[in-house]
């Protein structure tokens, strides 16, 4: 047993209970439901994933040693093995990796995708258990970076799901890890409760702690302490380009124009931001802004806000989780002090929480897949059908944000042409954020302001500021042609010719790429 | 002025500003913006608007004196004059009648529909008046039924978005109803608050008290009172049948399980139940069934809930309006100490509150257009274009209860065919609950329980228990060529081919049914 283990945990009851990975091996079964610490790639089991990994590699178990998987969010590498060995039968509510996207997409592993928010509470409530003989997960596999004295745990980067699974867990691995210092100090974590008489959320700052800083676990079903040396690995994040700054300066136009007319207060409402090179540039342009007294409410942190703390322009963030590149951890861990008085962690159920983020009155920022020229998006399936993370928490936010926004390039480049794919379509392939849920598109076009608008006054905009040069015509001859045909079948709210909505998909598929030759082509 | 009004109206300073209907014609310039009172036909101004109209109809003014109007959700036939009379050049966010509907699919009215919750909280934002000069409404028309000292107003059967109306209003016109009894004491009134720091609603049971028995308003701006003695006029609900009753059973049944298995206590959650003869024969089952000491958290209160406080099942119900015939309204008032115990009038930001649907966790059922095989249900456009109602307050509700039901007949007739319309298709062509929304699917043919399913598991179950036996075949063959196209492609999470997605819905148009002679016909 290393002295920093011992050093860490706290609640000495634990440790004869301590085991190697492999040791772990044998307490699991197929089909077994498993709960993973973790969100957006940090914070998850390692060690003992990758000895069941090893083990299913080793003796060929590939599909037959394989369970019903469930993570706050994505967890790293550990996952995309899991998904290579086909050892996930089922997986929600979000993921991230291509071996675990080709794992949902080639029909191997059955995958839903649900607001992160939701997830939790409808695991609590016994719905994903309940073809179970009894309701609960086997076991929940958690990262802890501490065990306070009555035998809590202090979890790392990540907060997620955590406090759901272990509060319907049969068992509980916790894998220490003692690469990284201890995060105590750093989360401010809600228990479930449970309805129909539960109190409301206490939060109405975004620095407001009303939670305790651990995860309250009833030791007896703690069967096994590991002691974990693997640090998080996030790849590099996508740097920002002429497009992405693009589009930050139209939304930072808009925001300032917001403030000028009294609708925003100077320092705005909290943020919330995405992930991806949109999003960074949107923060890199907040941070150099002449905004002061930001601050964030939003689910992930990421290198970016760094910056945006150091430069001064932001006040406070919290989030589930802090996902950060190894040089990024360094910065957070050489400015501990500083950091961790700006920054706080909590359970998704809360970062997510609608309640909070309608009070608050959240700033919203994602990006989709696609947006339709009637305002619908879709965030998560290509076509219609490929799946690729997830809904994740945009629903979450866009639905209950006060300003909505979706920020996209307006056209992304086919394997035959650099503008193939347009963005901006008739129809969204998959609608995950309905046309009463978004105020602003924004690409780098320019922005669309959706707010009061009819379906048809939506369209103008979307299509005259949004829509790629390449597509207008195309788009606004779709336009033009639904007016006139639901005209004759008065149907003129929201016009569409439904045989001709996803044609531009359709030449995609057939000749790489939406441009069509005419709209009278058939499929 | 009659004894009766002078009673009602306690803060004397008014008495002066009485005026005609025929008095307030003046104030009304052409592209004003205007709010009404009422929420689903009742509560409504009678006599001003009708003044209008006969004004408009007398002067032929018909698309000249033509006005922004927002109404909490539907008003009157004053509304459905209004729109024949092409005196609506905006309206938002939900409709009833089909002079209104026509205006809308006719191209005459601009109309948004928008989440019940979020409309009025919007509108306070400045959203919807933001190309006016200033961001007010002009004026106000409010129904009240009595007019406190304090100069606040006591509204009638629907509070609806009368607090944001009031709130944002420059000027406000009191319709005071004294064919009715003063409705005063019935109401909770929540005036809006603003983000960033706002709190949280304290309401954590159904019949929690926490807010105002009145509208206060600035007196300074009411500039005329006039008197009403005009009644609502709610048409008699559509009675239950064979196929409403059928799909009640089926519900109750699973509700019974979910109490069973411990996921419900015995007296389940608060209901949520829309408008329509499926809500009214699942209102009905639910009175005559086992279930005791039920509670109501919902947005409309019909005629069935008098039967339902009457036997006894029911505790407590609290709405936004109470729908009733006149009927039933007599009823109402003939055993008001019993109703007016057991029952509370809020706000509809409060009674479609994402917050407090969460918090308690609701069971919601609703009536959609259609829903898919993948679980996205269209609530609002026929064939993806022609509007019917709104969105109203389903999503609010679906998004967020516990329990997400959508009920629906399985096929509906068309013109030539008695099963012309399967409400099971495979692409919902308008898509405004998702499938991340939805836990439950029922027909009069079976209850799907989509819960924790992945979308290939959920098309089985829904094809299978929901579907009419005249579209179960062609759905099923629709799936299997979908699974077959997408798992060439990689594409096995939610499997489409796009060019068919909506072949039903163009088959309908072309030869009056969906059925199909074949999924190849083109079109």
């Amino acid at each position: 047993m290393s002295a920093i283990l011992k050093q860490r945990v706290r609640y000495p009851q634990y440790l004869p209970k301590l085991k190697t990975p492999e040791q772990c091996v044998d307490l699991f079964k197929h089909g077994q439901y498993i709960g993973w610490s973790g969100f957006t790639g940090v914070g998850s089991p390692k060690v003992v994933p990758n000895a069941l990994a090893n083990h299913v590699e080793a003796t060929g178990l590939q599909g037959k040693l394989a369970f019903n998987l469930f993570i706050g969010a994505s967890a790293g590498p550990e996952e995309s093995r899991w998904a290579d060995l086909n050892m996930i039968l089922r997986r929600a509510p979000h993921q991230v990796g291509k071996p675990i996207a080709n794992a949902i997409n080639d029909g191997r592993t059955q995958f839903f995708d649900k607001h992160l928010s939701m997830f939790p509470q409808d695991l609590t409530y016994g719905y994903y258990t309940k073809d179970k003989e009894n309701d609960m997960l086997d076991y929940t596999i958690i990262e802890a970076t501490a065990i306070k004295e009555d035998g809590s745990i202090v979890p790392g980067p990540a907060v997620g799901s955590s406090p759901e699974f272990i509060s319907v867990s049969d068992k509980v691995i916790i894998e220490v890890n003692t690469a990284i210092p201890s995060f105590e100090g750093l989360h401010d974590i809600d228990m479930p409760t449970f309805p129909p008489f539960r109190p409301a959320y206490p939060y109405v700052r975004v620095d407001d702690k009303c939670g305790r800083d651990s995860i309250p676990v009833d030791p007896n079903r703690v069967v096994a302490i590991v002691e974990s040396t693997m640090s998080d690995r996030v790849p590099a994040n996508t740097p920002s380009d002429n497009i992405s700054r693009a589009i930050a300066n139209h939304l930072i136009e808009f925001l300032e124009h917001e403030v000028k007319l009294g609708r925003m207060p100077a320092n705005l409402h909290p943020l919330q931001s995405g992930i991806g090179n949109i999003a960074n540039a949107v923060i890199e342009g907040l941070a150099q802004s002449s905004f002061k007294n930001l601050t964030v409410w939003t689910e992930v942190l990421q290198d970016s806000f760094l910056d945006f703390f150091e430069k001064g322009t932001l006040d406070y963030a919290t989030a589930t989780s802090i996902r950060l590149t190894e040089k990024g951890f360094e910065r957070f861990f050489n400015n501990w002090d500083l950091y961790s008085s700006k920054l706080c962690l909590r359970a998704q159920t809360v970062s997510n929480s609608p309640e909070i983020i309608r009070r608050m009155g959240l700033i919203a920022m994602n990006t989709p897949v696609e947006v339709d020229i009637y305002g619908h998006a879709n965030s998560t399936n290509v076509s219609g059908s490929k799946m690729l993370h997830g809904i994740g928490g945009s629903a979450d936010f866009l639905r209950n944000a006060k300003l909505s926004v979706m920020h996209t390039p307006s056209a992304r480049p086919s394997k035959i042409d650099p503008t193939g794919i347009s963005c901006v379509v008739p129809f969204a392939s998959h609608v995950d954020q309905t046309e009463h849920d978004l105020d602003v598109i924004v690409t780098e076009q320019g922005l669309a302001d959706l707010r009061g608008m009819s379906p048809k006054e939506r369209a103008l905009e979307i299509i005259n500021r949004c829509a790629h040069p390449d597509y207008k015509p195309q788009l606004m001859d779709y336009f033009d042609r639904s007016v006139h045909y639901a005209s004759k079948r008065k149907a003129l709210h929201e016009p569409h010719i439904l045989k001709d909505v996803f044609k531009m998909h359709s030449n995609f598929e057939h000749n790489g790429t939406m441009k069509l030759d005419s709209w009278d082509v058939k499929f």
